[in-house]
């Protein structure tokens, strides 16, 4: 392939970060730098804020060492953002400067590492740069905690995530189970998904012999049954002696309203924002008076890095790796994706997916995943789950705690007035 | 040593269990397998509630492959519970029903896992057995994440959590790092310690670099200045970008006012019993109006065998052992303790106090563990801490997910009346 002009490369990190978000990064850097006809990897300092900034990264002088740890380090090492472009429509000025910044530093490639909404600007970029004569090789880069895309069968930072999660209502319900004859009966897990149960539902996993913990799973595709609720939790403990509950943020009632808005005020009126985990356990206490704990895990769960799982890491990685060799290959406005070959034993391999039909595209748990009575998942969803938290990918240690890299960052010469 | 007639022994769990308390019992129980001199190890079914009901699970049936489990399995495996035996005086018929049932069952050694309550309790059993002319053999086995006994160096289940919180602030703080410039910029991670700091006080092994999380660990110990907190966590931000703060849940006003009790009151009039890490954030967000979030850990931190810290392991484990050749050495009312021998290299030893020394004294963070502005830990507590997360005891695993004792309750046959 001939050297191109324009041949460094544009990657960013986008909205909400994972445990391996990283891995992707050194998929990309690792690869690019084994081929002598890429340029430099610029990495846009908090996501496209830093294109448009332009401020970026540049990793060329980060040690090999260094873009290795990547691997193991959790977040975002060059930041992310939440900040969706508008339409070419809204702000063509935004578009615009995105190219002007490309220009002036000799890029050519924008590897874009998000979810949907990231893939939709992706796309947009690749068609834009077109229209402006100067075309820019867009692919995605999948991600997501939510597992939310379509046509992937699942998104990098998805695993980990189910992961931690099974292996915490495991370990708790354990706790739980000892403590219940003279004190908690109740405990309840809050997880991240406020459009989708995915996480939720890997919980289920934990869950292998009759009476294992997670007891009930609270999923936002299914409307919140009080009444079902309650007694199911009672029928629960008055057979095990407790009841562990694993719970999706985004939990409503058929009416729309979330479980998490209580109604509550403050002595100065103003709502109180609690969470679903103490809405629940609360509603638990005040009908059925057991003692209750409950925890929300927030951040914790995704940036969990230190119980990875080995399946999301090689993915993630997989997923970094081939989105330069996609460019390579002259493919544009495309994603790779994992496309499941088999699950019992797991075989995947990469696929390939255009970004029009990724972008806002939100991919929900199919209804035959979880049981008919709403509270459980089936056994579909555990040949599906299975396979993504397998494998333990433990970072080094030093000192008793995980060493993640230490990423400086060595910013690229401007050379373009302040963007505004 | 001559075979004593009562030559079985009673262990009980007691309290709020921990990620390494059936380490402490696979201590007691493999070494006492190794003495032909001693009978079956019965395990109180939920602590000393077992042996009031005469619940005695039978461990002599139970594999040695299975014991060997215990080592890496969280939560207490013959359950635990929380009930503190009255006074001799108060309830006299407790005790001679505790010595009834250890003569029915030719029990000689009782030995006690649990922290100052339960050593307490241990104390008063080995004195009246004595009156009663039926001579009880009591040693303590310690344990508590809350690290508050007197005289032992550290106690068993505290470098777990330690580890725990210290890890997962250093993951969260790189994903509110990475969020920080156009999203979350405050996050607040609720950790236990009711009335000691000393889980809050290992998260700050987490920052080892200027501006690392945490920033602000807030403590039970200091009486808490809104003023002062407002204005540290506006410039950790103004400073950083961002701020990550770790909170006991103790933290509390000058006046004794927990900031969990934030005063709400639901649509019925009911307290809402909040976290104190939606407090905190909400706090901020009212004051300072940044983006938070926050996480509650609960019983994920105290049973997060996953990621246990080998030294406390280690200690569990041997001070189950030492509790058991502590009374085939014919010690009696005493509790074997971790000795610090050195702190670089670490060293420890096992040591031995009085029970009578041991019980209901609560050993709180000492003044010079904390920095003088009380936001922090001085390198005095980070000497202290340090050892106490060394080293990764995983468990294995199985199909993704730690694979855990799974303990049959056999119980042996009842010879008494039913208790009440």
């Amino acid at each position: 392939m001939p050297v191109r002009p324009n041949n460094n490369i544009f990657y960013a990190q986008s909205g909400g970060v994972t445990a391996v978000i990283n891995a992707s990064a050194c998929g990309v850097i690792e690869t690019a730098r084994q081929h002598p006809e890429l340029g430099k990897v610029f990495a846009g300092r908090n996501g496209i804020i830093g294109a448009l900034r332009e401020e970026l990264i540049d990793t060329s002088v980060v040690s090999d060492a260094t873009i290795a740890e990547l691997r193991h380090t959790p977040a975002g090492a060059f930041g992310s953002c939440r900040y969706k472009l508008k339409t070419i429509e809204q702000n063509r000025a935004e578009y615009e400067r995105l190219i002007e910044v490309f220009r002036a530093h000799d890029i050519g490639y924008f590897f874009y590492n998000g979810g949907g909404d990231s893939q939709d600007t992706a796309n947009k970029v690749a068609q834009f740069s077109m229209d402006m004569n100067f075309p820019i090789t867009c692919i995605g880069v999948p991600k997501t905690v939510d597992n939310d895309l379509p046509i992937t069968d699942c998104c990098p930072g998805f695993g980990s995530v189910a992961k931690y999660v099974a292996v915490s209502i495991r370990e708790a319900g354990l706790d739980v189970a000892s403590m219940c004859e003279s004190s908690t009966k109740v405990f309840v897990l809050e997880v991240m998904g406020r459009h989708a149960g995915w996480i939720a539902g890997a919980a289920g996993l934990a869950a292998e012999q009759e009476g294992d913990a997670p007891h009930i799973i609270v999923f936002p595709e299914i409307p919140f049954d009080k009444t079902a609720f309650l007694a199911r939790t009672k029928a629960c403990v008055d057979k095990y002696g407790y009841c562990a509950i694993v719970v999706s943020e985004g939990a409503h009632y058929e009416d729309g309203t979330f479980l998490a808005d209580q109604g509550t005020r403050d002595a100065f009126g103003h709502a109180q924002l609690g969470g679903v985990a103490p809405a629940l356990a609360n509603m638990v206490k005040d009908a059925l008076g057991y003692k209750y704990h409950w925890a929300v895990s927030d951040y914790l769960q995704r940036a969990a890095r230190h119980i990875a799982s080995g399946t999301d890491v090689e993915q993630a990685y997989a997923m970094g790796k081939a989105a330069v060799e996609f460019a390579l290959a002259g493919k544009n406005a495309v994603m790779p994706i994992v496309v499941r070959e088999n699950s019992k034993p797991y075989r995947w391999s990469v696929g390939e997916a255009k970004l029009s039909d990724v972008a806002n595209v939100e991919k929900k748990m199919p209804r035959n995943f979880i049981t008919e009575d709403g509270f459980g998942i089936t056994d579909a969803a555990r040949e599906y789950f299975a396979p993504l938290i397998q494998g333990e990918d433990y970072p080094p240690y030093e000192n008793g705690l995980p060493r993640f890299a230490r990423m400086q960052h060595v910013l690229a010469p401007k050379k373009l007035p302040v963007w505004k």
